[in-house]
């Protein structure tokens, strides 16, 4: 995407070679600021401490923390060491995990020497491709909107959206926002509902932050807002990101989008999962398995903004010493997924409707539980 | 309700005997503020502005500004004026108009000299009932927390409220919370998850100030956060306020509200709204006919809090320009509520079940459309 005019990642190797240039999302929108990771440590810091978020993102900075890790020292235990640190940042987001793994395949049997430069490559290769695939979610996404559009005869597509799942979260383009890019760049007229998004408002800093630079209608709500807006019909569909999707089609993503999905449902509203395949654990078939971070609560009890003068400034919103829980995710059940959008095409939220899109991801599982629990009728799309 | 020991209404008759004493809720958590309305446009500011808010201490508020104003001048024409420009303040609470109407059915056939000592006794009249209806509340809450109590078996019953349905929202004791003070006070235990609830933060700001300050165990949480609590288990019923229910059961509240009950419903967990009679509009049946007040987008754009010195700052949390809907309530159809408690018993959230505690009121209402719409099953509790 472009800031200013400007062609602009998320991520990207430095022009000394070896470092990694990050745009610090915890500064954002208020100010535009960009970092430099120099080693493994550094990238396992701005995970967890969500300079850089969304479960793409997260991946890219994995691998390319392994990159740097590999550059200091190549040998098997700084592997083994720089992937477990890294690893623990952050433990929704099943990118990590993936990007990761990939990474240990490529570098396990190559020599020594060949490491660093191994690392970088396959860093390289895997921020390319998550290009590629948000690109290709773009396209099919970008039908789903043709179609609301078709019934709404000129006026704008009023599309929901939860957190960013925006270019901010990937390398380029986003997974929910491709679709909403391509649609607005083709001019189809698209209006977008933004979510705050508490806490940490991802929605109110990121996703109207990059909708804006685009040039995309856009309005920011309370996240207590949407069900009302999908009451009185202001909601055409909502389309959200996954930090990981199971193989039968439950979605973790960040929280309040369950909230979000069940009103879509009591209205009639179709509900999307913009999920690139390595938001998809193969592993597992229940959402009851993701692990769900927990944060601190000073993220819920505490806000940054712009004060008048224009400075960042935090305040406390709760009376001191109040108790704060924070849970960073939740999980939406496959019944009330409409469909999720892949690199490969819509595919149901069914155990089915993904091994039928994936035929070489979902034959190397098992399952050993369910599919689902046998009160539950799924939505087929 | 006490602060620090000391007994405390949030509004009040000053002991100049005709001014009228209130806290300015603007400024809670950070400050204890009080303030003092003089005349009837001062009484209409303050509930325009939310110095005071919550249904019930808004009809409260309304009835001491008809009093300022036959202080000032008790013709007709001052009592019609003052009773437009108050009921002007606020759309959505249906106890603003209910107080006026009472207010000028008792003052219309008054003598005007006769008229501002007879506002001040019925204003007053108002309050003192207000306080009695919610200790009903308080004991016929407090039944259904002993049902949870009993199947915790000496864990705390978790209870999920939005907004703030407290003392603050009343007189005194509040609407959810009197069944709460209630079963603290009787040493069964209870645990408060408090919806942070943007924008305007009545819970992080209001509830979790108020249950602190009474000792009530309490957590504040995200408002995207309740959904993920009842999948897990952590929640064990929800009791949330009213602005205004119809004769049907379907309630107007903050908004959210909605998307707690769904989230209910689809857990299994009860849903209970605090209803007193001042709040139900036995004039509509459907939820669909109340206006839905629209606020200053800058309510969600910015946020007041404490900054490191103690200092009230406010910030700005969006893109400069950024466009920005404020919806400040929504409606939660009678079908996904489980029962209505009110000051004469627990009623279920249907027409038959509000008339047959209310038949003195309901006879007096006729309804031209239907009372739900033929697909919703209601929930009969």
């Amino acid at each position: 995407m472009k800031i200013d005019g400007r062609a602009q990642r998320t991520i990207w190797v430095e022009s000394d070679g070896w470092s990694v240039g990050i745009i610090d999302q915890t500064r954002l929108p208020h100010r535009f600021v960009t970092a430099t990771l120099r080693n493994a440590e550094d990238a396992a810091r701005a995970i967890a401490g969500m300079q850089v978020r969304g479960a793409p993102l997260i991946g890219v900075t994995a691998a390319y923390g392994l990159c740097l890790a590999m550059r200091d020292d190549a040998s098997d235990a700084s592997l083994a060491n720089a992937s477990a640190r890294i690893a623990a940042a952050r433990p929704t987001a099943v990118n990590l995990k993936w990007a990761l793994e990939r990474m240990a395949r490529v570098l396990g049997p190559c020599g020594i020497a060949e490491r660093p430069a191994r690392a970088y490559r396959e860093a390289a290769a895997i921020a390319e491709e998550d290009v590629a695939i948000n690109e290709a979610i773009g396209r099919h996404g970008l039908a789903l909107i043709q179609t609301a559009a078709a019934k709404r005869a000129g006026g704008p597509v009023n599309i929901l959206t939860h957190c960013n799942a925006g270019w901010l979260a990937t390398v380029d383009w986003g997974t929910a926002t491709a679709p909403i890019y391509l649609a607005h760049d083709r001019g189809i007229p698209v209006h977008v509902w933004v979510d705050e998004t508490r806490p940490r408002n991802q929605g109110a800093a990121l996703t109207a932050w990059e909708l804006g630079r685009h040039g995309v209608p856009h309005t920011v709500i309370a996240d207590n807002t949407g069900g009302h807006l999908m009451q009185r019909g202001l909601v055409d569909l909502c389309l959200v990101g996954t930090d990981r999707a199971t193989a039968a089609g439950d979605v973790a993503n960040k929280i309040g989008t369950y909230l979000k999905a069940l009103a879509a449902f009591d209205n009639g509203v179709p509900f999307y999962v913009a999920a690139p395949s390595p938001s998809i654990d193969w592993s597992i078939a229940s959402g009851a398995d993701i692990p769900i971070e927990e944060r601190a609560g000073s993220e819920v009890s505490e806000i940054a903004g712009r004060d008048a003068a224009g400075n960042i400034v935090t305040v406390a919103l709760t009376p001191p010493g109040t108790a704060v829980a924070n849970y960073a995710f939740d999980v939406t059940p496959a019944r009330l997924v409409t469909a999720l959008v892949t690199e490969r095409g819509v595919a149901p939220a069914t155990r089915a409707g993904l091994a039928a899109m994936f035929p070489d991801r979902v034959k190397d599982s098992s399952f050993t539980r369910p599919e689902r629990s046998p009160h539950v009728e799924p939505v087929e799309t």
